[in-house]
């Protein structure tokens, strides 16, 4: 009989308990906007970032196009962040909003939730595929004890699908929402959430607390704060779950703190962090 | 003033006139499918396919998938096999279906069709997100001579997203079509194509058909042939709007053939591309 693998919820929830933090740091490393004395090293910024807010986030949430646009080098960077990442004691989210095909589906599994390499505890996925494009990464999740974050109501003004109008009358974002719930009831762990979890932008705060009704289980990943200008103080409802019930990522505010600040890039970012975390805590109601 | 850059599409039907092919052949390298004297190396194998493709086929669609789950050396393999193609006198369109808001959108674009590494002339992208994460890359294959080739209905039965009816009864991936045709009109060369192209699964004919209708300017990109069971014979309205405004992608039944045939994996790919290749451009009806 196969031994019972700790679900991905479960592994977070312990982490927020632990940290008291729902903050998760995102990793967008800009060669252009790194401090001059790291000369373009990507992996050493996105380490001393990891070093820096390890106390205060339960998660980096590494955004793969960055690392994508340094080729190869770059992948081996996302490859090092990883490693480093879990012996700072913090869960990985690789941002990379995949979605294809089972087949391919099952090959990007194994890239991100499953293979021999340093890899991801969780990865977003688009499902304009389907179910069938993301039972993969459903299958990998329950055999690792990973997660994944279905794109439901991203942070841009993306209205022009995603709100489109659906026959009875309800956005489409609502019904790929009740599908997150669906696919992941499969996936509740003990502490009552599912590691099928969603990407709601916080920038949309009514849209947050209409996601949490329709999908009472699910992790919601809430990026926008910081730079897209989200308030932390709107996100309440989302956390009604649970303190682990909700995610709030901030990237460019914590990452490149140092441009605002002035000093060293890891104190700036350990500040941002700790701010944001209370401020977050605070208005969960945990 | 800028010199006019030829655009992707002009290129495109420029190969498909001398080439009198519309075959892209799918670069889905497994490495527990290739041959044993290859020893896994992806590269390689991937170049092999490339020299005996290239006379039958105006394209390489590397499937990013089965290159990331190597990690960095499966990146350093597919550009390899980018600029290897491109000697080669083919062009690349990297199958990434890729989807961000726009700010990581960019870096997406700049990873595939405008950076410094050897590149990939078009990109399949997922408009899930809306206008906003599609228009970099846009930008970018105005810039580059590059394209894009947004899902519109995937090959696979991913029907439970893309077949959601919408308030005024159609289908929501005749409305995603709809936007494609809107994107693609700043990007209309010569020919009279536009750069902006679809994915539309050949295993649906009856939606190439309508597709062709929604998007009259639009290069369909037609997958499921092959391995997937769809029939070329069936696919003729997809080229209604010249010789080069449907590709027709073959991975599996290409890329394996040997599997079926046994001998040399190149001669395999070459006998079975240049058979695919005549029966659709005389399906084709050009």
């Amino acid at each position: 009989m196969a031994v019972a693998v700790q679900t991905f919820a479960d592994r977070l929830a312990a982490e927020v308990e632990r940290k008291r933090s729902q903050l998760v740091v995102g990793l967008d490393p800009r060669v252009d906007l790194l401090p001059v004395e790291l000369r373009g090293d990507v992996a050493r910024f996105c380490c001393g970032l990891v070093d820096a807010v390890a106390p205060h986030a339960v998660a980096v949430k590494p955004q793969l196009a960055f690392f994508e646009m340094l080729g190869a080098p770059g992948i081996a960077a996302f490859q090092e962040v990883c490693a480093y990442a879990h012996r700072a004691g913090m869960l990985v989210i690789a941002d990379g909003k995949r979605g294809d095909i089972g087949s391919t589906a099952r090959a990007y599994a194994d890239a991100y939730l499953e293979g021999d390499l340093p890899r991801a505890d969780a990865l977003t996925v688009n499902a304009y595929l389907g179910r069938e494009s993301v039972e993969p990464f459903i299958a990998a999740a329950r055999r690792t004890g990973g997660g994944l974050f279905v794109l439901v109501k991203t942070s841009n003004a993306g209205g022009d699908v995603q709100d489109l109008q659906l026959l009875d009358g309800r956005p489409l974002w609502h019904h790929v929402a009740s599908l997150v719930a669906e696919w992941g009831e499969e996936l509740v762990g003990e502490v009552g959430l599912s590691s099928v979890g969603a990407v709601v932008g916080a920038t949309h705060p009514r849209a947050v607390a209409e996601a949490r009704r329709l999908m009472p289980q699910a992790i919601l990943l809430l990026p926008g704060v910081g730079a897209q200008g989200a308030a932390v103080g709107d996100l309440v409802r989302a956390f009604q779950s649970g303190p682990a019930s909700a995610l709030v990522t901030a990237s460019r505010s914590i990452d490149y703190a140092f441009r605002e600040t002035g000093g060293d890039y890891r104190e700036a970012a350990g500040a941002e962090a700790a701010r944001l975390k209370r401020e977050i805590w605070a208005a969960s109601g945990w």
